[in-house]
């Protein structure tokens, strides 16, 4: 069922500008991200979803002028924390003792490992572990789009810091990482509509180990 | 459908070692990450799928001790490229031109601006940019393994040094990234399988931009 869906979805490269996806369509596309699997569960990346047009426009002229960014009806933005900081361990670790009603002495030792470890770390390397558990959501997002039946053109063609200023995100501690346009394709005007979609062969992607 | 899925899984702490994965299950799920999308289309990752109780053994050594490792009963391995060389660019695009049959300027001009920026990149630039959407299969097949009722554990807490070492990993220009273990779950034993799973709340997760 999801490798029909993968096997259908495809980077589009024409989106409909006179198409629009639906909010609960974009509102499912973006829980399958919040429900991603992250390294000790801090999910250290957000999602904005940009619909204004002048946005979306300045965004564009930072992104090789991609048109899909202004041609879909929404860009989802995956920006990933810029560090790891003790306020943000303790809001998770906090947050999961208050769902699940108790606190646990294993649980609090591991708080207290990521406390002595992360924060210490050089931001940049923080960041860039934070980055790789926003690429499991931008994935899980991807396929939801394809189960949604939403085209969308997964995107790391842009320059990262002029879209942390357009959309004021190292303020808010975050680094853009991926974007997603999100629409219908256009099948005129759109080259690789039409082509196979190539993978390597499978002996050539996978080895054994028996 | 996929939010039940990601709604279902959680990262198995306890596997039932007498329980077996189906292999026509681990193909499904190491298939979803080669359909994954990657950036221009390289797949600069490849999956080891590990069944060799030794082997198996070793592995967990360098993980923490961390026994879903043994008792489950498949261990993939996403190992990222540790460079972008010339060869493996021209070996995709080579691919994708047989398979689809044809050539086309605009492709061999895309081909060329890569042959002329990512090879001559720092080593550690291109296995981490590699190494990103290596997290994007990993996600796929997390998702996969969660639609086949199969239970996994994604793993980054290892030393991949070592388990580059284990499976002569480096030789073949490959640095391992991840780890999910597959199998069924034991719930006694299990301290994770009743509790409640705990995202951000979506208005913590989410911004929109109108």
């Amino acid at each position: 069922m999801l490798l029909e869906k993968l096997n259908w979805r495809y980077a589009t490269k024409k989106m409909d500008p006179s198409k629009t996806v639906s909010e609960d369509k974009v509102e499912r596309i973006v829980e399958a991200a919040r429900l991603a699997p992250t390294s000790s569960g801090l999910q250290p990346f957000e999602v904005i979803v940009v619909t204004n047009k002048d946005v979306l426009a300045k965004i564009r002229e930072v992104a090789w002028n991609q048109a899909q960014i202004t041609d879909g009806s929404h860009l989802l933005v995956f920006a990933a924390w810029d560090n790891y900081t003790a306020e943000r361990i303790n809001t998770m670790f906090d947050l999961v003792n208050q769902e699940r009603n108790f606190t646990n002495e294993g649980w609090e030792n591991y708080r207290q490992m990521l406390l002595n470890t992360y924060p210490a770390r050089d931001a940049q390397v923080n960041y860039e572990h934070a980055a790789r558990q926003a690429y499991i959501g931008f994935g899980m997002s991807i396929a939801q789009a394809a189960f949604e039946g939403v085209d969308a053109t997964p995107m790391e063609g842009f320059d990262p810091a002029k879209v942390d200023e357009i959309l004021g995100l190292r303020e808010r501690g975050l680094r853009s990482v991926t974007l997603l346009p999100l629409g219908y394709r256009q099948p005129d005007g759109d080259w690789l509509v039409n082509l196979k979609k190539v993978r390597r062969p499978t002996e050539d992607f996978v080895t054994t180990v028996k």
